[in-house]
């Protein structure tokens, strides 16, 4: 019996180079005797495959397969959060930090296929907004929370809590609050440093503090962050879920995010290694200075 | 039964400041029926006390308060670490991360001494260096393992190896190897991050990387960190322990960094917050910016 | 004759501090016989003075006191930009990075209002939106002219030339155009160096740049700085100047951003140094780590 | 008459590519009827041409080619910088900051030999020390004049005056004074920001500072720079020119650093466009973030 037999595939809506390269994974995996079930939402292609919408397909699935970009595979993973499928991601050409595999590379899906694969669970973080004592919002993230100014050319301010203790009150453009995967995305834009996928560990990263000494600071993952911001200052601040979802803002709310208690299995082929993905993308090869 | 009956007394060496307080604290102990031992090296006082090596010391006290910076502290600790004995750090008036209890105040130390603290155990670091399969040096360190240039203006070269992997060819000006405790030190200065002592983490900061994409690294303190030197750089390599102790480099040696075993047990008062000292220290109440 | 006759006083409007301190030194000027006309905005004092309009007490006095923080003095000298009439600037019991002279020191005015006094022209920058030909808005900043996202929690792209010259195609939250007087507030909080108002340059700072080898960068104050703003992605831009003042972006809008022919004349008691600031600002006695 | 007719060769010492190139490029003057004389320690190569010290290369010469790495045509620009001759920078087949002509691209040296050349004069710095009113020890940086720690592991202390004026008292690991040139170099390295070459500006980027808020800073590159130090201090503190050139430090010696008053001139060829090397060099192109 295999493990993954019935393989769903997700993809970046209205990208041609994508449905190039659904049509010939589909094609390889059906000659293989794999059942292929499409995201009712990815782009036409020209083979006849059944189609369910996502939660159906994780249901439903042994592995789904994801082609696009790392924002494809966020978008994709945060849709899957309830489900324990396994996630592989596939790139358009050019690799990414959690879409890994090549497009041409068929043989890295069959390894995968084929149960040689590495497993490497991420965490999520789940965030609230809160007023009072109702959750007036809640969302997702793979890589990071992000709280910043709307409207606004200028600083906001907000106090942050550390399981209930004040950590500090904030004058800045705004904060991440990154997970070991945000950490090589936004968080890093903002100064942070880079958190090994192994660490129970956050980051919080200050968004252009006004305070000088501010620096990005490592928690375990098992706290709980709270923030508050003064009621005047709500319409100029958003929370935002991998860039991609927003959480609306109340006057008087109060946000948490904490790690989500279950994680998002990512996989990978065999010869999948961490740090040379670091060194690729970073291009850490290089010596830049005269 | 009390916890803690006999007290060892550690401190700065030839400071009379440390002298002044030092008094104060084993006058006050002695009023309340302890008895106190001065360690051998401890500056001279007035009374007279009955004085110990620091091995002794360790394994005969139930309790080592020391009196000076959070130099003095981190001496004591790691010449402390083959022993369970706690560790209560008592300032000379100037606010430290680790010395937090202010000398003016027994009643913070009489709290500590009936039971009411908080226990604080910190991560310590073991560095070898290793070469034709034999240790030829190690070393501990709280806060930090550093390999630093030597009798150089130039930048040194090294290959960093995490759990067996490569991590990165490293051409820059050192290393900062940092434990959660280390890293508001001069890991900070190095442009680290703060790290919670409660996260099982340990920061690799680059010092004046030659790349520019090159980040401080938080990886699990369960990694093994080695690194090797080519031939020709090793005599313009050092690597100390919190910047205090110094390992002897060879030709073809290896250094091997892992956390130890065993950790250092420091007590606060009940009112300590680590947050608040981070606020004072790092002056968070400022804004700098015009 | 006395050179420093006229006085002018500007304020933060709706302060009750600033009405105290104008009291104060209205009754002190009216006392050495000089003759003071507020500015029509100025807070309400007990005091019947004369008020005008900010241009015509440029253009009739001979020397403007700003008092409030370093917010109110960049207004004032935004909006005296055209005129020639020298500011001294009095802050409400906290230094300023402008507005150094303390409300209580009537000496330090005095020694001033005497011709003992450091003089210290600033540069100011023009920044205009131009389209077809045409210029749509424009705005003056002696702090920085700022161009940021608005309204979305992803990034923004444009491209910057300079004298005609392609920089760069960047990939950022924004950039800051500051000058050396804005060295030290934004500028600063996005990584940019400290600039002394004696260089004739302006810095470029991006802010959470994608990618990490972009650096501040230092220019001539005499280049001429474009940005070009794809035309999907004008609603999402915004740009300021000194954080007070938004100038309305187009479609196909050009950004141009040059020195302002005239600076702004600061003037000084005798014993400022900026230097002295710096330390006193950025508490540079300090030393933070551990 | 040429402007360039006679041609001096650096190069390389010790490097079989660089000969290679020097006898392609000499064999190429020589046939445009012009004659080229070598630096008396540029490498051995097959034609016997005339070799003359640098001094007497530098006076009698039209332009100096010099080929290999920016560190060779610091090494050369140095030793030039009695002169006026100017210098034309080939590198060995990767880009440098300075040495921008590619070796195979002979039609590149014929434009700047033809006189379609873009001329770049580049400040450059004097270091001095100074002890008891003489000076002990001096050189000339094209890049940098850094202070540097020298073996301890320790920070190090010094006093910094800008034009007489304290700036402040440091902590830190050592302090880069860097040219608009050297700010491509170490001083990036250390997060000080990119200076172009028209900027009449030089830059002190701290090294690991322990105060947290000291940020690197420009100033005008007619400032006069001292550094004193304390007596206990001055073992462990070096001072080098470009990294290459060491000064030998004195009990109770005094650093000064002025720009020279003569600049040295390099020449480019016409496409020669300084914000394209940036781009190359630092891979301005990649966006690293995922």
């Amino acid at each position: 019996m295999q493990r993954f037999h019935r393989i769903g595939i997700l993809g970046k809506p209205d990208d041609p180079e994508v449905a190039e390269t659904i049509t010939r994974i589909a094609d390889h995996l059906a000659r293989s005797g794999r059942t292929v079930t499409l995201g009712s939402d990815v782009v036409e292609i020209a083979a006849d495959l059944p189609r369910l919408p996502r939660g159906e397909l994780a249901e439903q699935m042994d592995l789904i397969i994801v082609v696009g970009g790392d924002g494809t595979l966020l978008h994709a993973a945060r849709s899957l959060a309830e489900h324990d499928v396994p996630i592989l991601g596939v790139n358009r050409g050019r690799l990414g930090f959690l879409v890994d595999v090549s497009p041409g590379n068929l043989s890295e899906i069959d390894a995968v296929l084929a149960g040689e694969l590495i497993e490497d669970s991420r965490m999520l973080l789940d965030a609230e907004i809160q007023a009072e004592g109702e959750i007036v919002s809640r969302g997702t993230a793979l890589n990071d929370v992000v709280l910043h100014k709307w409207n606004t050319a200028r600083m906001i301010e907000f106090d942050i809590y550390v399981d209930g203790e004040l950590l500090n009150s904030h004058r800045s453009d705004g904060l991440i609050i990154s997970t070991p995967t945000g950490s090589t995305a936004y968080a890093m834009a903002g100064g942070g440093p880079i958190m090994h996928p192994d660490v129970n560990a956050i980051a919080l990263v200050p968004i252009c503090p006004h305070t000088l000494s501010i620096r990005p600071l490592v928690l375990s993952a098992d706290s709980t962050v709270e923030i508050t911001v003064s009621p005047d200052a709500f319409e100029h601040i958003r929370l935002s879920c991998d860039g991609q979802e927003d959480l609306g803002m109340v006057n008087g709310g109060r946000i948490v995010i904490r790690k989500r208690p279950h994680k998002v299995m990512l996989v990978h082929p065999p010869q999948y290694r961490y740090f040379e993905i670091l060194r690729a993308k970073l291009r850490w090869g290089d010596t830049n200075l005269g």
